[in-house]
């Protein structure tokens, strides 16, 4: 089968033919994947920044497709049913996924396009199949759907749920890629009363104004739309979806007393605590590798039409043009993109 | 009356005469002071660190006494009843008081011995007095008392509470003066399995150990006592009872995945956040300033003798020898210092 493999720090990722996976324990499913997409982590990862991933691996943690076959021990699925693939895979039996923390799972977590061959293949292994599908419910289309195998959960769960948004409150999210999006998106569910969006990029502050954002703002107007906003206090949710050190300190500045500041982006070094004039705020400062607990409820809402998943995809590739693919969303900005759908087989559309 | 007065940063407060504080408003109480202490914030007072309290201020937010007058609009307390004084004056009425966030009630919060005259002195008005005032329950220790001013409330609220010990759980405090102790005490209410006291004191351990201590360590030895005693995990409750860079880098290497660390130290400066290892990492960092919402709990378990909140008084003193507990205190470590009563009436035992 063709898969795009990890060829090293800052080296142009590799199609190629591999070995076709099969089932390896009694719990793995193997899935025919149709559609795949690429991550802001898998940036990372060409980066070298995630040093889990070695040469040679093949790479994505999102995609839906038809099962192809099960294990011994999969009951729930069998060959041929339409599925959607979570970006964390999780035995539901271990201390942590019995606390509802499945990213932690100690025989799971993020391991696709990680520790093990990932998505942006035409066939993928997925260990503890049974709590890591999803069956794909009547009627979705099946694009959008690929937007929850990641980006949907990681800004409802690590942003809106922990920042705790709520009926009448005030939230700013900091960052407008495909997660920040997401967020803003889904912290409608709660109906906050103000919801100001940060970015430099003009066109992702106009889709954010399209897709309900209340105010948007740079970087550096950021603090005086956020103080207009409510009243000088700042805002209860500070959801920072960037992932640099500048962003996060922006966000100590933004949050009000007894707020959050929900962190949603991945960080590759640390960052200043202004401890001196955050001790007396009481705050909360929370970090989370999304669960996927709430892919169920966000299905459902898919279902219902009540979750516009297919507004954050910008752009369709085959496979083949999968490093074009690579190409145009590294340089999202000018090219307008937001989250691309990768078709991995031939003659779809 | 005689009252401690701040005489400027790094100088010794002046005990002087003043006039006796009168009721200003219909919402004031004035209180005869019969104990007071000296809080580790009171240290940085002397320092220059809070510069919101000026030359000539009474010093002192805790305090047990007497109603010696109150404002027409007061109706709870009346001339001779005996009060603990709360660190915290709330008016109940403000939008942060109805979330029960009284830190930072809009015409109250930490006002006493900051920014209106405070609790070391003879009298002390108390303004919003009934939601700074409680009636003293019969028959409990009035020395003990004066602990539920300040130091329980906010070993419980910051350190505990916000920490969310719970039963079964683990907790690491790093820090074992009296707040740290105190939250030591308070974490008991819930059961943890595991509970390390961390401090570079060995007399300060002992006490820790006396206390429900099921593990001391020091700085150095801290991370290797919480593997050993978590199973590698770390705490899930981390409470930093200190206030400076070196302690709350410590608790960054001390939680657990999906643990909290909650802060409790008075901090003067900023601290490095690891988040390249923490944003995966499904944890919290909280910060507070007590609310003292929890002081009627803790005088009804004070009044059941379930609160040994009399241990935590090492020394006695006469108002008139104020300036000599500020240096006992402020060498604490080498006297073996915790919290000391100020006895303010000429006459007391």
């Amino acid at each position: 089968m063709k898969a795009l493999t990890y060829a090293g720090a800052n080296k142009t990722p590799i199609l190629k033919d591999i070995p076709k996976p099969e089932p390896q324990k009694a719990s793995d499913a193997v899935v025919k994947v149709k559609y795949s997409t690429i991550c802001g982590t898998d940036l990372h990862i060409l980066k070298g920044d995630v040093p889990t991933v070695t040469e040679g691996r093949v790479l994505g943690h999102e995609g839906v497709g038809v099962v192809e076959a099960v294990g011994a021990g999969v009951t729930n699925f069998k060959e041929g049913d339409p599925v959607l693939i979570s970006c964390i895979s999780a035995c539901g039996t271990c201390e942590y996924c019995k606390k509802g923390m499945n990213s932690h799972c100690t025989s799971g977590g993020w391991v696709l396009g990680n520790t093990i061959d990932g998505t942006q293949a035409e066939y993928v292994r997925i260990p503890n199949a049974e709590n890591s599908l999803y069956k794909v419910p009547e009627g979705v289309d099946e694009k959008a759907l690929v937007m929850l195998s990641d980006i949907f959960p990681t800004g409802f769960e690590c942003g809106v749920l922990n920042g705790k948004v709520s009926p009448g409150g005030s939230v700013v999210i900091v960052g407008s890629g495909p997660v920040g999006l997401a967020a803003l998106i889904t912290s409608q569910f709660y109906s906050p009363s103000v919801i100001v969006v940060v970015d430099g990029d003009a066109n992702r502050l106009e889709i954010a104004k399209s897709l309900g954002a209340t105010h948007t703002a740079t970087p550096d107007t950021a603090l005086q739309v956020v103080k207009d906003a409510t009243g000088g206090k700042g805002c209860d949710a500070v959801i920072e979806a960037v992932g640099i050190p500048e962003t996060f300190h922006q966000c100590q500045e933004l949050v009000a007393p007894g707020g959050v500041i929900a962190n949603v982006g991945v960080h590759g070094v640390k960052a200043d605590l202004h401890l001196e004039n955050l001790w007396d705020k009481n705050i909360a400062i929370t970090t989370r590798l999304v669960d996927t607990v709430t892919t169920p409820m966000l299905l459902k809402l898919l279902a219902a039409r009540k979750l516009p998943a297919e507004k954050l995809i910008t752009h369709n590739f085959k496979f083949e043009d999968m490093n074009k693919a690579y190409e145009v969303f590294g340089k999202a900005g000018e090219n307008k993109a937001l989250k691309m759908i990768i078709e991995m087989w031939p003659g779809l559309t």
